[in-house]
């Protein structure tokens, strides 16, 4: 009972974060994805071609988390989009309350939409709420068609699933169905919207690219 | 202080556990290692290839991880050897009274090494003592060179570290620098053995091989 009683209160707290981070993107009228995936998936990567590819469409800013370093946020700056770095010291999940501190060093009212790069983890992240408009998955071809069976949760609760790395399949570098994973993800979860990229040739970036532009619009409107 | 205490209780809880898989593994003389990585850098094939050269050499039991689904057990289980399978149900690493219960289901006086393949999770199966010999981390190049610097609690920890997917180095398709991934792993890790390996093509399993062969003959000896 102790323990539950504890957790509860943890949970509460992060939901407590999670409501003002919601609001304060409501009152900026910003659309908010939290991207979560295995570490090396490319999440970085895409955010970097997808900044570029949406220059003077939608003004992006990102969140990153990571255990320790600041590369990603680094690399996210060489777009010229500004980039906060989290870094988590061994935590293996992004709380409300530290996306809330980010938000608040971000220039918000230049900004249409925000995007927080999780930790590199296919499970933890997907129960904290952090306030964002929905989850998006990143699943590299990289990791096998058999993650969405393999790791339901975040597939299940996901708004979008980007399959990346897909110039791999055309050398035959890698086995990978894209059919078993997307047939896999919709069973678990039929509202899915589906993207094929590769962040590496900006091979299938324009469906992706667009999707987002119309989430940003759907804000603001 | 209520969270501390309770953390220790908990804590105390898995140890004593892996106190006891650890008198276990000492009483058969059995070598055992817990694999650790991120989801679908192929340590399920690592694994197969790993039995299969090693058949009549190093007698090999297996104890699978995973969220749901039995499909690593099964695969596992097409080589002879002997695979129990855990399903977390959710949780994101696996504990010592989980693998304390697969132990007593191998058939452990026929056995010279037990694999445990924990939860794809680069993250928190680190901090989970299981009562193994070791752990060893395994990475693929598809995942980026970066990993090391960006997720070093696992790395420091481990006894070797396995490079995997190197037949995608010589085609060009994935930028991975081995040497700035092996460095970064050695500044955190100055004792970590290193491998590097294809468990598609059989690329560089023979060094990993005899290293575990060593290993369970030191045990036993």
């Amino acid at each position: 009972m102790q323990r539950l009683d504890i957790g509860q209160k943890i949970l509460s707290e992060n939901e407590r974060y999670a409501q003002e981070n919601s609001r304060l993107l409501a009152e900026k009228r910003l659309v908010c994805y939290n991207l979560i995936s295995s570490p090396g998936s490319g999440k970085t990567s895409l955010l970097v071609r997808t900044i570029q590819a949406l220059t003077n469409q939608v003004r992006i800013g990102v969140i990153e988390g990571d255990i320790q370093t600041d590369l990603d946020a680094r690399r996210i700056r060489t777009t010229g989009a500004p980039a906060i770095q989290i870094n988590t010291q061994g935590a293996c999940h992004l709380s409300a309350v530290q996306v809330n501190g980010a938000l608040h060093q971000l220039p918000l009212d230049q900004l249409d939409l925000v995007f927080i790069e999780n930790v590199g983890n296919l499970v933890c992240p997907g129960a904290f709420e952090l306030g964002e408009h929905g989850k998006i998955v990143v699943l590299s071809v990289a990791e096998g068609d058999d993650k969405p069976a393999k790791y339901p949760g975040i597939f299940a609760k996901s708004r979008a699933m980007v399959i990346n790395k897909v110039d791999l399949l055309h050398s035959g570098a890698v086995d990978f169905s894209v059919d078993r994973a997307q047939q896999d993800a919709c069973r678990l979860n039929p509202q899915l919207a589906i993207f094929r990229v590769s962040a590496r040739t900006g091979e299938g970036l324009d469906p992706w690219c667009q999707w987002l532009k119309g989430q940003a619009v759907s804000v603001r409107a």
